[in-house]
């Protein structure tokens, strides 16, 4: 069943970012893909985020995040940026990037960017929800195509994380 | 600056899904881009609805909510369940539907489904961002494609709702 949860998720389509953070001399950066623009006026995005994390921390002390789109076909970033790649890595070296006005980095040859300052917090289950208001961004690349999660396969290892079962109606309505 | 703005903006991908609502013996459906898985377990969906939608009512009487994947090309059911297709008309006279478990319609042929309860809401600027805990779904034409957001172009004219400015990092911080 878990199998056929994984492949029903898979329904819904996102992109795919690699989530820069800084505070003073330390930075990290993340591959995530739950990410979504929620706001006109102001331009805010959401993005769900692990808070055992190790960027969590960062993102939490400086109240800033930059996201990157990734340009279709760069799996090796995707990868490089993943949360199995290991908290004490340093996966910014040897990837060209550049710090935006918060500080965070942005990975050079992005399809786009966007540098974001933390305006609310809410829990969602194993995740954060965090929403960022847009105080900059701009489109790197503009003949690139950005990067399709689908694509990805199952290179972050995801299909494991979902559970057996769906839950049913009467143990929904309890979280009405 | 507007239209540039919109163009950064659909550098994030999404999906396009028909969210479906019921309550008693009234229902509706409108066409929707910001959605979001955001937990693995619980299963978590994140959904930006404006409040002034006519089926938020409905949604927050109701406390559910389901989610219906549009296949590729059928750009027809994105315009016909579209804010512009008016508060009054029925939107699903004549479009083939069935109620799920908790009542709210999901569009026959569609990709898959997902069928949610309302367990938290949080403001996110001009909308509402609603989490709904996904009780059933199901994937209903294996082997259709999903329909990917940019496939809309301008259908839903959002380019005119996006601001003219992004906000400077001043502004931004206050929103820490």
């Amino acid at each position: 069943m878990q199998q056929e949860i994984a492949a029903l998720f898979r329904r819904l389509t996102n992109g795919v970012y690699v989530v820069g953070v800084a505070h003073g001399v330390r930075r990290n950066a993340f591959t995530a893909a739950w990410i979504t623009q929620v706001s006109f006026d102001p331009l805010l995005l959401a993005l769900a985020i692990h808070p055992e994390h190790a960027s969590y921390a960062l993102l939490m002390e400086s109240g800033a995040f930059a996201v990157s789109v990734l340009e279709r076909g760069r799996l090796d970033l995707a990868r490089a940026f993943g949360t199995h790649s290991g908290r004490d890595a340093d996966k910014l070296a040897g990837v060209p990037w550049r710090a935006v006005g918060s500080g965070a980095p942005v990975l050079e040859g992005s399809v786009a960017f966007f540098d974001c300052r933390v305006v609310s917090r809410h829990p969602a289950g194993d995740h954060e929800l965090v929403l960022g208001r847009v105080v900059d961004g701009g489109v790197l690349e503009a003949e690139s195509q950005p990067m399709i999660y689908i694509e990805t396969g199952d290179l972050d290892g995801s299909e494991a994380l979902y559970p057996d079962v769906m839950g049913g109606w009467a143990d929904g309505r309890m979280g009405r």
